[in-house]
């Protein structure tokens, strides 16, 4: 057989025990912090029919979905067609984000909580140019409050991730908000015209990426008439030694509309509810911030630390998903973090606890049947030791060897031969300082214990 | 837009924050068993290279893989070709598996230790029929030691499966354990020619579903002679009161080839080892077990239970498959786990404990300023509970009955009023008998976790 290439698809990981290690330090974080913020797990599969994800998240999300082939008669049949083409291929496909399926759930369970706080921790896969800190299978961590338009709601969810950041030795980090409506209003006052409203929040939408000038020439590409793509540059535009308060006025004073109002005082409300929670002194108010995702309806967030283009996670409310699906509206919000965008900034900072891969102990052993060796091996483990035999008799200098290589890394090294078969020991050897001492079996554990700590 | 369907794609599932407490409570004790016996976690992608995949797993595994629908410029290339199939329309695929992967893994990284010893608890996906506990999308719980010949290996894996289904309850499995080389030698002894070997081991591995009398039709039907195919059943034969030094020496009678004499002498050397572990009285061996999966050459393993058909896992000693991927051969053996059967056994005997779903504490407050509300759970959190707020103001009562509902339950309502505002304190009412008292609200933690001791 001819040798395959051993490395995984393009934009695709595999995680060594180190990176999994770290990867589940931050996991076991925002697991923790969400359920304490009473958020409760669910999962949904990696498949999902392709009715469920077609647009709902702009046409270029549609592009970006893995999409799954069919198989035997169906798709047969699809390639008997004249002029086959993508569509008749696929009718199910890889999940693209949490939040869809999440609105597919509550539209398919009656037995729900009225008010569902949920979490859900898992990969999601787009076919994305790959590129740092950016994959095609890549982990979000979302937390979203099902069933209520109350502003608490928001102020839970900002104060769960900023919790999160928090607990994992962040304390720099910005969560700007902006609200969909008061962004349609100043489309409006731009003098833009509802049809071209999606276009050009998906131009403002690039603001971080391409600036203010990249922007008005998206604009102007999209449709949009340059003085009213210079207007509306101006009215998203903050100052900033502005607070959020003058910026409240001044936006209040140049749109004056009832929607534009109420939008506004639902940012105020909660930039002051934050005040009393772990995301106090984080949030801001960003006129110009749109987020990608169609389904927004409401309030909108995004969270970001200075030293990494892109944004660590974002969210905000969506009170019309859930009716795409099921027989009534059902208002929601919820904000997600990218655990990459996380591991990549904790990574460039150094800011990971030391975290230990190798086992408590490796058993090495000589001159003794290896069915002593195994009920050594039991009587650590049972003393609640992680223990990994020397698979092999060998020199003891070998095992030792073995015992303190690079990356797993043991503990102690236990060590037994006739001598302690005989007096029911093991000689127990600190690895990074070569300290030893011979310990009955069953007192093993304190001595490792003692050692390692 | 018209309504699609809500439910999962066919053999996909849901799970509820109920159902995934218990994936969670099985999944937790087979990490904690693993890495007690030393080996280390590892995650590899979702998606594979079809090239990897292919030809590992048997005709029969390579139809059931989930195929990837290409993409863009190189789906439009493949559409334009004439006759086009299947092969055209996808160079990658869903993981079938978790061995083949591990394969390429140790293939592709020189920094692993030279005797690795990993777990890996991940979906595959099998386009297979679904079924009662068979899914198209479910996990498998995986360890293999990688590097080493030994017999230990065979004996630490079987004894960490062991001590899994031990730690969850199960104290009346059976590992049946078989030899490939015994087997062949069977077939071989039957009169059975070399090239229908392979098809012979796939009837046989039909045993249990098809009865003795099943795989002798199997067997003439693809193309065994009638005499070879009693022959081979005959030497097949287990009786139950049989034991395992008898059966091994009958067998060596019947085979005295030196290859038959080895594998024999490799399974009475497992039995032996075993018996120092906590798989102890669960082996035995069992001539009929073939295993599937086409990349096994040594001693091969499946543990089940009497009231589930089929297996709750299996495994083997697999040394070529590594080489498949690499320069060399590296010998490997392991041992896999399906979590799904597990825990539809568990189901069935109500073998989980009470895991409880809902937050510690529901907060339910009335005339209270919202900024007090998240003030007040916040430090509740901080004395390590987990704290839902209800949403929105309503009655008292609602929100009590809220905190009472089925599924997910809080243990204790806090209640924060007037009252309770000037006096700092909160009222905490134990739902499950209504006593309550009122207490200052940091020392909610030592109450409520009195109350749900």
């Amino acid at each position: 057989m001819s040798k395959v290439s051993t490395r995984p698809p393009s934009g695709m990981r595999d995680f060594l025990p180190q990176d999994l290690k770290r990867r589940r330090h931050v996991v076991d974080v925002v697991q923790r912090v969400y359920e304490s913020y009473g958020f409760v797990p669910l999962e949904t599969p990696s498949v999902e029919n392709l009715s469920t994800l077609l647009g709902k998240y702009g046409a270029e999300g549609d592009q970006l979905l893995y999409r799954i082939l069919k198989r035997r008669d169906a798709l047969a049949r699809a390639l008997d067609a004249d002029g086959v083409s993508e569509a008749d291929l696929a009718d199910t496909g890889l999940r693209y984000d949490l939040t869809v399926p999440l609105a597919r759930v509550v539209a398919q369970y009656g037995q729900l909580p009225r008010y569902f706080k949920r979490y859900q921790i898992q990969p999601v896969w787009r076919a994305d140019r790959p590129g740092k800190g950016r994959f095609r299978e890549f982990y979000q961590c979302d937390v979203d409050i099902i069933g209520t338009t109350s502003c608490l709601a928001e102020a839970e969810v900002c104060a769960a991730v900023a919790q999160v950041l928090r607990e994992l030795g962040f304390d720099d980090f910005a969560i700007e908000i902006n609200h969909r409506e008061l962004l349609r209003q100043l489309v409006s006052a731009a003098g833009i015209s509802p049809d071209l409203e999606e276009t050009a929040l998906v131009a403002i939408d690039k603001m971080d990426k391409i600036g203010a000038d990249g922007v008005l020439g998206e604009l102007e590409q999209r449709g949009v008439a340059p003085e009213s793509a210079r207007s509306l540059l101006d009215l998203l535009r903050r100052d900033d030694e502005e607070s959020d308060d003058t910026l409240a006025n001044r936006l209040r004073e140049r749109i004056a509309t009832e929607h534009a109002c109420a939008a506004i005082d639902d940012l105020l409300r909660l930039l002051e509810l934050s005040r009393s929670t772990p995301a106090s002194g984080h949030l801001r108010i960003a006129p110009s911030l749109a987020r990608g995702l169609g389904y927004y309806t409401g309030p909108i967030f995004e969270v970001s630390v200075a030293d990494l283009a892109g944004s660590l996670g974002g969210g905000g409310r969506y009170d019309n998903l859930v009716g795409m699906f099921g027989k009534q509206d059902i208002p929601a919000v919820g904000f997600s973090l990218g655990l990459e965008r996380i591991l990549l900034v904790m990574e460039e900072r150094r800011m990971y606890p030391e975290i230990g891969v190798g086992p408590d102990v490796l058993l090495c052993w000589m001159d003794v049947d290896e069915s002593r060796v195994l009920d050594i091996a039991h009587r650590l483990r049972s003393q609640g030791l992680d223990v990994e035999v020397y698979p092999q008799a060998t020199k003891l200098k070998k095992q030792l060897q073995y015992a303190d290589r690079e990356g797993v890394q043991a503990t102690v090294a236990a060590i037994v031969g006739e001598e302690e078969i005989e007096s029911g020991e093991v000689t127990l050897k600190r690895l990074s300082t070569g300290d030893q001492a011979r310990v009955p079996i069953d007192a093993a554990a304190g001595f490792v214990r003692g050692v390692s700590s």
